[in-house]
């Protein structure tokens, strides 16, 4: 087994999931994903966690989707009882054709993701880590060769964890004590408040309210935005390419939009309900593991030198005890590149200029 | 997909399973057994069944097994959770190498399998069926090409179940009424005690006490048992060969026993407790579309013009109500061809000669 796939179940289990002996774990499995989970495997029997394992393959949610009525039943009781007698849940994902369920109408897919809400939160409640094995439909997905993409991958996902959430700790201190933020770069010139406002230092762990690996990201609920963002980062949105998106806010809500491509599907997002038009988080990609687009979301989110903002529900971590943030049934992510001709502004401070932090080397204090 | 895989699954579904809208359906799937899942989880959809899928690996169990210290959890609560919400649980074998856990120690295993009794016990309280989909591995142990094991998989799947049923209602209804059975063949001659016993006519289907998929045999649970047996048929017990084993039976108990090959695993079985010396099994095969041996128990016991024995735990649903049969930790099958020179007699009526019962075409009366 290559070296790196173990280091990964370490890294997921350990950092990431801080499984002990006698935690319940629920591994679901993608169809490609099968070493990891051998590795995964031998990682909690080290550390005498009771281990189930379930198959989380896109042909067989497919087969099944199609072939409903669509009146599905609500929250079966065998799964929200696993999920609820469950503590740690890590999904390695990984299949064989990113789009195995392409051809599954919109609405079958709602109707199943409405049915499932008490299941889903249940799954919120225990200690959840998802992660993707590098498979060769994910290397495709990147256009990239498959050793090319393993690369990529743990570049991404085998940090020093450790290290980079302490240096996050410090955007993370900013944004707390800030009241607003303004990025400008091409295309793009916006502000956002965040008084009282809590940001997660997001470092691939549950004891940083962190559920991804590869995570390195900070980020936080923003509200009454103004201004315009230009989405630079190409990326995939419900199976459209979206290219150079453009939201035009007023009083924290998307008064206008256009996209050089996909402007229907963003048009379509923004029309789910009210809360997606307003944003529900600003988030800051600090991962230099990862140098490039691969059109998936896990990844190009984290990316350093960028900023995405998602239209949409904002996470209750970010939200003082006891408030509930934008409200939707959607949370969508769109990046912008922020390397170059790009300034992010704290209370009229700088704190990341063309990508560089004022705690860099390379960053210079200077008139904008 | 091969059409064949779709009428497994249907006969899977609806004549082993009788599954139906709302059932909660967990659905164990084997690494190389995806196609079978996929064509499973449509047959679901369409019945309005809720499905969960589970990853059931040799290589997994093996590497958490082996991780492990062995001290496990007594039935983890979130697996024990989800058996009992559980109605159906359809297990789909199909590994890449059929001995994945050679190298586990027999000690882990049976604490592993100790630790989870409640768990099993959970599992047969639901409409539970075992079947596997012919894969590379399963044709390899039989010596088989794939294609070739393709067919002969389905041939023994793909049976018109309901006529079987009802032909090997005949045979129940004789070994019911009956109180001795007799079994001659070359180096068999044995008789054992059938009074109150209820056979299992098994059909493949819940509805008839069956759980196996294929199966086609007709059992019941003797006792008293005199004379000796061998059993011709080739056969891997715990990973060694065993050859023309022989046991000889005084007042139940084996006295003594020898093989050609494999006579100490012989020994090893019959030394685990003191019902691993007596029969809790007599079981008739009856699938004629299993033709040939291929060191599967699954297949091999159910084949046509073969009789088993099992020594140790005998099924309750052969016994008066109440009553407890012969128990043992094991259940070990053991299987001799009747094909030639041999009968079987009840009550001292032949009902089958040398592989064809006395419904049959070509069975004659005559005096042995």
């Amino acid at each position: 087994m290559d070296e790196r796939i173990r280091e990964h179940a370490a890294v997921l289990v350990d950092w990431s999931a801080r499984v002990e002996a006698g935690d319940d774990v629920v591994l679901s499995v993608g169809p490609d994903a099968h070493e990891l989970a051998v590795a995964v495997a031998e990682k909690l029997g080290e550390r005498g966690a009771n281990l189930l394992a379930t198959y989380s393959s896109g042909e067989v949610s497919r087969a099944y989707l199609r072939a409903h009525d669509g009146d599905f039943d609500e929250n079966p009781d065998h799964e929200r009882a696993l999920l609820e007698e469950t503590d740690v849940y890590l999904s390695i994902g990984g299949g064989r054709n990113t789009s195995a369920t392409a051809d599954v109408p919109g609405e079958t897919r709602q109707a199943h993701r409405s049915a499932r809400t008490e299941i889903r939160e249940a799954r919120y409640e225990t200690r959840w880590v998802s992660t993707v094995h590098p498979t060769r439909s994910l290397a495709q997905q990147a256009n990239m060769a498959y050793e090319e993409y393993q690369e990529f991958a743990y570049d991404a996902i085998l940090r020093d964890w450790e290290s980079l959430a302490d240096e996050m700790a410090q955007l993370k201190t900013l944004l707390d004590e800030g009241s607003e933020v303004r990025l400008v770069s091409q295309g793009t010139d916006l502000t956002m408040r965040i008084d009282d406002r809590t940001a997660v230092n997001s470092a691939a762990s549950v004891d940083y309210d962190s559920h991804n690996l590869p995570s390195g990201e900070v980020f936080t609920a923003p509200s009454g935005t103004e201004g315009e963002v230009t989405f630079d980062v190409p990326m995939t949105l419900r199976g459209e390419p979206v290219r150079n998106a453009r939201l035009e806010f007023e009083d924290g809500e998307v008064v206008d939009y256009d996209a050089e491509q996909g402007e229907a599907v963003i048009g379509e997002i923004l029309d789910t309900d009210e809360g997606a038009r307003r944003l529900g988080e600003l988030g800051i990609g600090m991962n230099r593991g990862i140098d490039r687009y691969t059109d998936n979301i896990l990844f190009d989110e984290k990316m350093g030198e960028t900023v995405h903002l998602a239209v949409g529900r904002a996470y209750d971590a970010c939200l003082p005890e006891g408030e509930s943030g934008n409200e939707s049934a959607v949370h969508v992510d769109m990046i912008t590149d922020v390397s170059e001709e790009s300034r992010l502004e704290i209370d009229g401070e700088v704190v990341q200029r063309n990508g560089t932090f004022r705690w860099e080397d390379g960053f210079e204090e200077r008139e904008d």
